[in-house]
């Protein structure tokens, strides 16, 4: 139950341990055709969806530097560490950045985009870098109304981290207009690390064509004339691959609407189960993010209370980062989850609460039922 | 039988779909710390080696941007696909190339590298780019001798593409004084592609606080900062990480002169059967790779003739790159290979050879027979 690596159905583990075959093969070629189709699916896009062998960052970066040139102004919305991130990769390239911050734990106002973007009358900004899901902190950045923003600023692109919420909650692609959207195959996508993928619009690839930062891995277009040939410029993962196309046909058997229902569902029985338990959100509750739940643990230390969930119940809590090390936990639920999964880790959280004498029993029998009324529907 | 995906043994597919677990998990970090001792084992280096999700070309791209910058005379050797991918990379970066060619198929001279070294009074070449096994061709450039030279200029770095090299025949990086040396999993490794290696010397860390260009995923010193916890700045391809810590034990068990001496005897039975066909090699005969062995077709085509071998004897073949397209077709022997593979594919070769009447039985028999002479040395 952290956000990533997240669990991995067998059928896909079995097709992830075929022998590897030649990527240059006309096998490979059927592979990269379809998986292509089933992520342009997922995305919800009719832009090409690309294939990177490498994390989610190197997709976030490469949308970065294949978009855009030195010195460039940009906004960068920072309310969590990949928020940080975002910025630490657009200094690393010279863009100028402009910040817009929220506290961690808060969502992004939506208007301070808006009010930047309104004032940029001689349409200096070339982007705006924003995290979906921030996974750091729960919370879900309001992505529709600022790519509406973004929309409004016609010269803008928008590039986006969807890692945790592709696959999660509904991300149109193409009718928000988002021009990049990045995202990693060991979440919402049910596959082990190493792949990471990139949804390129035609106006970030006009773009292209004036961005001077210096690449080569990650120069997109490479990705993009392979593509024509259902080709990869460099040797891809060729077994994650194969298990993309089985976690990608499963997904289509369960259906978008499922996949975003199951989702909401399983954050609203953790979110209000938490809740009876006596425990914060750290997440404002209008913004929970539909794959990771943070949890305030004032008065005792995260850390070795989910130590002690691992120990005695084998479930893996993920801890906080950087200053909230110690002062929250997170409870993934994002990608090959069911409600037991969901119900176990209630339980978990509820009897090691009990034992440390913060919830009594009746307590955990109202969070499992409350939560039970949100899986039941 | 071609280059990679090499043929990857059971047990390591076995690794490979176990369970991902949590990168930032203490069994985890274990798993860094035993693979990166294997690796610098097999590296034959005290270097830090660190291991990128990515192909090769991920790699190699790291040691040149992590080193140099704009504007840094480099030396790059050009004798194949490989080579001049170098070229390209070192290019995008703005880099002041000197080119040192030699025809496909031909090696690099070690002494054109000796005079521009000798004559660089000024000591204005930054580093010396160069591919040790140039798989497009079948050609191992004269490391030994071209990285002494290296050394004598006291100042230029040896940034050194190994990908079909290491593990296959002997690469000493402290002797030979090696700056950065690259490769991918999918090579000598007998994993699956996705992972890339990259040991980097204390010489280029001094380098790299010099170093100018741009870079954030594909900085290293984000990867060596990380392995002092036994961990990854992003998130790595946990799973062959799995398959790789069972590769590297199973080559331990082989042990280095062994697998040195496979590859050295599969060569030699490939090639020299190769001539009882009558067929001619593409590669100079004293500098043929430990990987890979390419085999002119003067009057057939090589894509009709591989493809005969693929559909009869399931054998897949590869074929030349570029120019060398229909001109010639390789054998891989890289790996996971043994002695009745190599067995079968000059078989596969000759009877489709006595098929098309350019080779009769006899000269099969005479083929198998020299080979059978290396196999059992």
């Amino acid at each position: 139950m952290i956000p990533g690596p997240t669990p991995v159905p067998e059928q896909v583990l079995k097709a992830l341990s075929s022998h590897p075959i030649g990527h240059r093969s006309k096998e490979f070629q059927s592979l990269v055709k379809t998986t292509t189709e089933k992520l342009q699916w997922l995305h919800q896009t009719k832009n090409e969806v690309l294939t990177i062998t490498g994390s989610g960052t190197a997709a976030m970066e490469s949308g970065i530097i294949n978009t855009l040139s030195k010195g460039d102004k940009v906004i960068c919305g920072e309310n969590g560490k990949f928020g940080q991130r975002w910025v630490k990769v657009a200094k690393a390239y010279g863009l100028d950045v402009i910040e817009i911050k929220a506290k961690w734990g808060k969502p992004l106002d939506p208007n301070t985009f808006k009010d930047i973007l309104e004032n940029d009358s001689n349409k200096d900004i070339k982007a705006v870098i924003l995290t979906h899901s921030e996974t750091s902190t729960g919370v879900i950045n309001d992505l529709e109304t600022i790519s509406q923003h973004i929309r409004n600023h016609k010269k803008a692109l928008s590039i986006i981290d969807c890692v945790t919420s592709i696959g999660a909650c509904n991300v149109p692609t193409d009718e928000w207009g988002l021009d990049i959207v990045a995202s990693g195959s060991q979440k919402g996508y049910m596959i082990p690390p190493g792949l990471s993928f990139i949804s390129v619009s035609e106006k970030a690839w006009e773009a292209y064509e004036k961005s001077d930062l210096p690449k080569f891995y990650l120069d997109l277009k490479a990705y993009k004339k392979s593509l024509i040939n259902n080709s990869n410029p460099y040797t891809p993962a060729v077994n994650l691959v194969f298990a993309l196309e089985e976690s990608l046909k499963m997904m289509q058997e369960e259906g978008l609407h499922n996949i975003f229902m199951r989702h909401e569902k399983h954050k609203l029985a953790i979110s209000k189960a938490i809740k009876k338990l006596h425990l914060k959100l750290f997440a404002n509750e209008e913004a929970l993010s539909p794959s990771i739940t943070a949890i305030q643990t004032d008065g005792f230390d995260a850390e070795i209370f989910r130590k002690k969930i691992k120990d005695k119940y084998d479930i893996l809590l993920a801890g906080g980062q950087d200053h909230l090390k110690g002062r929250i936990f997170r409870v993934g639920h994002l990608g090959y989850i069911n409600d037991r999964d969901v119900m176990a880790a209630i339980t978990a959280i509820g009897l090691s609460l009990i034992e440390q004498q913060s919830a009594s029993g009746e307590d955990l029998g109202s969070a499992l039922d409350e939560a039970n009324n949100y899986l039941n529907q």
